[in-house]
Order: C-alpha cells, then sequence, then structure tokens
C-alpha cells in the first residue's frame, strides 16, 4: 500500500465516528502523526525507542507525579495549548501553564492569612485587586494560591501526604485579596524519569523560573490559570516550560529583618512583598 | 508570545542535543504536535482529555500488555513506520507489523515438528523456502513463527505464564522451511483498556484479519517481520491495524478429517496447508 493511501485509510476509518469533534480531532492526529513519520522517515528502532519512552513515562506516572503533563510541558504543547485557547490580546490577565502540582481541595485561608502551612521559606506579602475589564472589582472570587516551598519542592512531592505552600480564599468586597506566601524560588521539574532524561540528552536544563500558581475562578468570568514571575531572576529567560510571559513578571520588594510588616505580623527574618492585580474576562 | 514565536522558541531549546539525529526528531515532533494544537485549536479540557488517556494506557501496560503499541498500530503508524523502512518496491517478501505479543525467547522446534505446544486449534501445515532475491536458497535461516489459539489468545494473555503457538526453527540446505501450524482465526486486539474505547467511539471495530506472524532472520539479510493472512477472509479489508498487504494473503486449503497428512502425522479432524515462500533482501 503507497504510503499516502495508508495515510487516507486511517483517516477514513475515524469517519464512522459519532461525535464530530471526536472525528476531528483523531483525523488530524493522524494526519500529523503520519507527516512526522514520513519526513523524519522514522526507523523500527526509533519507534521502539518512543515506546519505550511512553511506557517509562506511564510507570513513573502516579496521583502525585504527572510525567505526561511534564512531556506536554517542555515540549510547549501545553504552553501553545494555552495560547490557542486565550482570547485575542484584551485587556484580561494573560495565562500560563497549569503545571503537574495542583490539587483539588486545598485548605481554605483567610484574608491576610498563610499559605505555608509548614512549607519553609522566606515570607512574602502578596496583595492584589481581582476586577472585570472595565475596572469593577469581583467580589468573592475563588483564588487558589499554589507554590514550591524553598527547597523546591511541592507538597504532593513530600512523602507525610501534608498540604502546604497552598490554599484558597475569597476576595473581599472590592475585589481585594490579600496573603502571606514565599518568596519563590527556582526549582528542577522532576527529571529522575524520562523527561528528565529527554531534557538531560537534549542538553537543556529542567530549571522553572522561579513563580507563585494562581488560579482565579467566580461566576460569570473565564476561569484564569497563571504564575506571577519574580523580575530579575536569571531564569526568566530559560524556563523548562516556556511559561514565562512579560506581563507576569512582577518586583518582589526585598525588606530588611525587623522592618515592619504590613498586617503587624512578628517576623524574625527578611521578607518580601508584591502586588499583583488580576482582570477577568467575561465567559 | 505570539503562537509562531513560542513554537520557534521551543525547537530552538533543542538545538544544544549533540546527536544530530535525537536534534532532527524532537524539532520535527515539536514542529508536528504544535501545527496539530493550532489546527484544532486543542482546547484545555481535550489536552487533560490526552493527559488522562496516556496516564490509562501507561497504567494498563506490562510486560505482557502493550498498549502504546495497540494504539500506535490502530493509528497506522507502527504501519507506515514499515512503509517508511520497507526497501523501494522490489522482489523482497513485503514487511507488516511487529505487532505487542513477539517474545525473544520462543521454543526451538526442528523442521517439520509443531508451534501449537499446547494452544489450540485446527492444525495447519505451512511449508514454503527461504531465497534470496536471485533465487538463491538461504540456509539456517532463523523463522520465528507466532500466533493466536482459536479462542483468539496468545500465549502471553493466558495465565499461566506457558509459551504456546510460538516457536522458532532454521531453514534446511535448500532454504526449506515446514511445520505444523494453527489455521488462523479472527481475533479482537485487547480492547478492555483505552484503546479499546478509542475504537469503540469511533465506531471502529477491534477485529484483526486472520493471520499467522513471521520474524526471518539470516547473517547478510535485512530482518524481514511479516505475516501471512488466509485468502478469502471477510477481515481482510478491515483489519483493525492496516496490516493487509495484497502480496502476503495466501490461500489456505482445507482438508477433510482422514485426508493423509503430508508428513504421515495421524488427525482426527480436517487440517488446512498452505505455502509461503520468503525473499530476503540484502543488508
Amino acid at each position: 500500500m503507497p504510503e499516502q493511501e495508508l495515510t487516507d485509510k486511517v483517516v477514513a476509518s475515524f469517519d464512522t465516528a459519532k461525535d464530530e469533534r471526536f472525528r476531528e480531532l483523531m483525523q488530524a492526529l493522524v494526519r500529523h502523526a503520519h507527516a512526522f513519520v514520513r519526513e523524519t522517515g522514522l526507523t523500527d528502532e526509533e519507534w521502539g525507542a518512543a515506546i519505550e519512552f511512553l511506557t517509562a513515562a506511564g510507570h513513573i506516572t502516579t496521583d502525585t507525579r504527572q510525567e505526561f503533563v511534564l512531556l506536554s510541558d517542555v515540549l510547549g504543547i501545553s504552553m501553545l495549548t494555552v495560547a490557542v485557547n486565550e482570547p485575542g490580546l484584551g485587556e484580561s490577565t494573560q495565562s500560563t501553564v497549569l503545571g503537574p502540582f495542583f490539587v483539588q481541595d486545598s485548605p481554605r485561608i483567610e484574608l491576610g492569612g498563610d499559605i505555608a502551612g509548614g512549607a519553609t521559606g522566606e515570607p512574602s506579602w502578596v496583595t492584589g485587586r481581582v476586577t472585570d475589564t472595565h475596572g469593577n472589582p469581583v467580589a468573592g472570587a475563588r483564588v487558589e494560591v499554589w507554590e514550591a516551598d524553598d527547597d523546591g519542592m511541592y507538597d504532593v512531592q513530600y512523602d507525610d501526604g501534608a498540604l502546604a505552600g497552598r490554599a484558597h480564599l475569597f476576595t473581599d468586597g472590592e475585589g481585594g485579596c490579600r496573603f502571606w506566601g514565599l518568596t519563590p524560588t527556582p526549582y528542577p521539574i522532576p527529571d529522575d524519569g524520562p523527561v528528565g532524561r529527554l531534557l538531560h540528552h537534549a542538553g537543556r536544563s529542567p530549571m522553572r523560573a522561579p513563580h507563585l500558581h494562581f488560579k482565579v475562578t467566580a461566576p460569570g468570568f473565564r476561569p484564569l490559570v497563571t504564575h506571577i514571575f519574580v523580575a530579575g531572576d536569571p531564569w526568566l529567560d530559560s524556563d523548562s516550560v516556556f511559561g514565562v510571559k512579560e506581563s507576569l513578571i512582577r518586583p518582589f520588594d526585598r525588606h530588611r529583618a525587623g522592618t515592619p510588616t504590613p498586617d503587624g505580623r512578628p517576623l524574625e527574618g527578611p521578607w518580601t512583598s508584591t502586588t499583583f492585580d488580576i482582570v477577568l474576562g467575561k465567559e
């Protein structure tokens, strides 16, 4: 069977799919996957290596370790998916990758509370306002925040099952949001599995630019998944998952030990502060 | 970051790979995967469903169940890989997919022996000659054969770890090869996992056209991985892995119970016979 005839036959095999969108996706997948094989002249050994890679990725994946998300991330597929779903260049806050460390049931904290929950790191006072694209406050928006500790570990990577470095809170009547987080530090994505070996083979670093994750939801608004990044950090230009967007880089002001905190919280060491206003687009 | 700029950045991230072929493959993979996401406008939910699919495929995969090979097979990727590696339309026997059921250490049988080893089914006498493209016999070629039993199961799908329905033998001084196999019967590829659900959603059948697998190797020759298919079978036109090639379809002659067998083997029931001459190309 000539090669194009084979591709046509595989594409046609999905004609019987009842769900139109499923059919469209599968037929596009077949066409692009076949174009890749034809263009590269993929060998049997390379095909076998791909099967082994996927198998190893599947076997290392657990409830708390998601190698396929990492793979999608380091190939820029996650970020591109974010990009194609982003509403046109508008006034709403830009999105970035969800990453593999989001958890559905985070602890709730009050406004001004602390998300650390035992995660270690330098305290960071984060304030901001959630508004719509006309500048009107969005009261009662649910703000999820999560981040790594200063060892670069998320709670789900701990052995003890504790929830730490993550919480959710709700904006006040003026859309105001404030909490204590940790000053983000650079960390490698988990690189002891097949994706780590891929990066190593590519001569690429697994390091992520330091960031704090946000997921913001409110009725009638498009959910926002994003990060804020630390201005001036050396990893901003080589984030391993291509997640950095200029508009999401925020200065984190440094305060010496002993500087009074905005809410009177007593702190022994230095701390930082930043602001991040969030604009939600309508659904 | 505009979408093309993102793709360019991800492609460039592999510039540091020392292995030129690895770089070429990864950069092509990124370009084609990104083209798929852009063309389809893949949604976050669809991306999530793909991650779940791959995770489920990884988790069902074991030493004896290879869901990623099944996925590659039903998307025609395995068959296309075979096609792009096939030397030009020559005189050598055509290849088809290896499939997920090959095992390295099959039992050795003598010429004229039986591969069944306990696998049930109608006996089939298979004879043929292995030659080079000039018609010269290839003596001492290693011929691996394997197939499903008449319940459509390969030995690796049994619970008892037995080897059955598979063996290897060596051609004689004239390149001759003969053995008792089983008349191939149609069977579904394992369809109780994510690939089965994908086929179901596509309105596609998991059935494979009946076949007997061959892998033939000899020093100085290109290894041949192929099947023979049963002429007249209704599944020839809709093989779930697109493996059928016209040149590999062989008549299986049917013999009534009591018909004397070529080697004098006593058989109670009916049996079949077929011939399959194999031409190996030089390496």
